[in-house]
């Protein structure tokens, strides 16, 4: 009996229209990668859990897809010993699960390129720029615009600490959604600078809840932020010292320098931290080089900005589309110890992430594509009938070799329905070569939407590409 | 305590230059099925076990990836009722994996495709040309040459049992491998001419032993061929039938002729054949399209080509590279009934499928691969200091928006160090830009193979492209 068939819950397939959109977007993206000097590398989507856990925390942990080890997975397993309890048949799943599964599908690309760095470090020169683009999978429960399986596009450069690496990220960023057309903002933070904010408030320690906290001030507001921040155990005074940096306004430079007093002692505190003075250092350098290098897009500096992420040391990167209401698209970061746990300690890195998924709804949501990705064909060449198809075998493979994309209409059938075909692709232009064209040495061509018609001479390719293609 | 860090056997991590290669051959097949009309689409990693089981006979249900169940993947199950024997606490694997595993990673790219035709059928127009390029799993035994993750790249037509798109699936193989520049040979068979001659040798019900016998001949030879006949049951008159076909010679025509000759009943056994008859006229007419379409490459017919697979009901397909030894590096054929098992029965389609990787040795065996995409920049910008650092960033950035690949090292640091990180990444031009350069406004740049060296106005950009791109 047939099945009903269809996909796993999160995941997609990608048609032909939305294939053509993504490819674009990665084609792009790629390109502008590679004239930075970054170069591209591939892992495998299975790496060994070994590889893979603990490196996510423990929700990370839960959401890796795990791969049943091939052949006879269950054979010598006590299952009796993984028992929680007999009646309702409960285990220990983290336990049994490890003893069946060595493998997993990859979570993200860092982990990955941490690995491979490790691996292959005698076979790269430092400092190593690489970009990935792959599919990642995680275990999570799906929802609108969230998958289980989904495209990453990172660019890395580790075994550098110059801020020049983070100058060349804010390019790439900049000529990437430039190419694209998507007018955008790019936020810029220190964590450095978040860490010198929690040591002048006197709590040093809280400095992940306080990030977590600042985070969301967009989204909830002043009050929310600081009703948080109380209930994490800030204290009054704390957030006092706090409180004019989420207020800050002015230009860079002002916002710099109203932080370099603060951070120099000059807060309700009096305490300074050397720490946050290095962090806006570091942003004012950056600052510098950008204005520098004349970045076309929107750069500005936002210290409420965290993105969660603990790993980061440095630089934060956020980007956001000016006219379209979607989150971030793109973001990423400094870190400072990213191969370490894979026993290559002391290699700096920075690297940006761009969300395949989310610029591909801002560039249909905004009409962004160029019409030219959707087509499958240029022209149609009418079938009619085997001698007219001999005829035009060799002007079709002609224009195939110049990189026009052409279709024969694969039988000889009535013109109406070879119309239709066209019409139901969206075929700009028609052939319909009959017996008075074969005793010219000609070729016709129809444009299907201004309905101009001209004839060439079958061996003249090069006006017919130029009609068909202008 | 770090990790020696692995990845999974059967897995490879692709390095620039691998990935580079690669990305040469995915592109080129690309931009060849585009120009035919052919579309791409990607499907997920991970399909429904439903899908997949039953689709590639007991062998391929054993080599099929399983995702284990996310969430608590064992509760619940009682693994006594799937116990084999208590002492050695043997269970039966195949029902246990299919209670904790709903999903499997795809194991080619044909069955996600019937998939994908059954699932959208109502939004495709027929015939539908769709390309494919994507990762596969299979759990086979890792060895030379054999990956347990590898690429395939698909073109099937579905929906039009016109012997055009044979034609210009040859076309595509032509082209392709002109492009790479290897230098091919293309067998073809007919699956309708294997059943003729298993016809008229008196044993229809044998076409696969026979078949899978015949396609050994060029290993084995005409005996050990004869030989496994004989064991798997044809009679002494059936192998005198099938044995003037192996040793079949003379040009296309003659070899046709021949052969409708004893299909018509003119063999051994006098029983005539209309299925091999209908096969015979299937190859006359595409082998008369070949001809008219003008293909470079050799294309040849092979009446002992089987390909093993049994779905094939027509067309038979198979490509050997002329100058290397590997096997076959692309091969496909007719099908009628794929989708079928989905619930659409009666579309007939035809495929090819490229292997990337034997291609790739192809390519790197004979030296074929471009020089120019191993390259990672074209030009390095020493970095003599912050100065020099932010004179350079205008020029450097109208280079990279024009597409040339560049990196301005990322430090001040000795000359020495500069030149070495150039020469170690075979970078072709350094730029070393001081004072002198700054007062004169010039950039210099100097060729590292021949020693050439030219300034430029920071303003000509255009001249100092066409120095380091000619």
């Amino acid at each position: 009996m047939a099945q009903k068939p269809s996909i796993p819950k999160g995941t997609r397939d990608f048609s032909p229209a939305e294939t053509a959109g993504r490819n674009y977007i990665f084609d792009t993206i790629r390109s502008v990668f590679r004239t930075y000097g970054y170069v591209q590398i591939e892992t495998p989507a299975m790496e060994n859990l070994s590889t893979l856990l603990g490196k996510y925390g423990e929700e990370g942990d839960r959401l890796l897809f795990r791969i049943l080890n091939s052949g006879d997975a269950f054979s010598g397993i006590d299952f009796d010993s993984y028992c929680i309890d007999k009646r309702t048949n409960s285990y220990d799943s983290r336990a049994l699960s490890a003893k069946v599964c060595e493998k997993g599908l990859r979570y993200d690309l860092t982990v990955p390129f941490a690995r491979y760095v490790v691996q292959h470090q005698s076979e790269l020169s430092f400092p190593f720029r690489r970009c990935q683009i792959q599919p990642v999978w995680r275990a999570d429960r799906p929802q609108k615009g969230r998958y289980r399986e989904f495209y990453q596009c990172d660019a890395d450069v580790i075994g550098s600490d110059s801020l020049l690496n983070e100058l060349e990220l804010v390019q790439i960023v900049d000529r990437v959604f430039g190419l694209l057309g998507i007018s955008v903002s790019i936020r810029i933070n220190n964590r450095k600078v978040l860490t010198g904010l929690a040591e002048i408030a006197g709590f040093p320690d809280k400095v992940v809840d306080m990030t977590v906290a600042i985070d969301k001030i967009e989204k909830t507001g002043l009050e929310a932020v600081e009703a948080e921040m109380r209930e994490k155990g800030l204290s009054e005074e704390a957030i006092k010292v706090i409180e004019p940096v989420l207020l800050l306004s002015g230009s860079t430079r002002e916002k710099i320098a109203c932080m370099r007093t603060m951070m120099g002692g000059g807060s309700a505190s009096g305490i300074v931290s050397e720490t946050g003075l290095k962090g806006l250092d570091e942003l004012d350098e950056l600052f510098g080089l950008i204005s520098a290098a004349s970045v076309s897009q929107e750069v500005v500096l936002d210290l409420s900005l965290a993105r969660g992420l603990n790993y980061y040391t440095g630089a934060i990167f956020e980007v956001k589309a000016n006219d379209f209401q979607i989150g971030s698209i793109c973001g990423g970061g400094r870190y400072d110890n990213l191969t370490g746990i894979f026993g290559l300690p002391g290699m700096s890195g920075v690297g940006i992430s761009f969300g395949a998924d989310r610029i591909y709804d801002v560039l249909k949501g905004l009409d962004l594509f160029p019409e030219s990705i959707a087509e499958s064909s240029r022209i149609l060449f009418a079938n009619m009938g085997d001698r007219e198809l001999r005829y035009l075998l060799p002007v079709v493979k002609s224009l195939r070799d110049a990189g026009v994309a052409c279709e024969i209409y694969h039988e000889h059938s009535k013109l109406k329905k070879q119309f239709d075909y066209a019409a139901k692709k969206s075929i700009p232009f028609i052939s319909i070569v009959g017996e008075d064209e074969i005793s010219r040495g000609e070729v016709n061509v129809k444009n299907l939407t201004t309905g101009e018609q001209k004839s060439f001479a079958a061996s003249d390719i090069e006006h017919l590409i130029s009609f068909v293609c202008r």
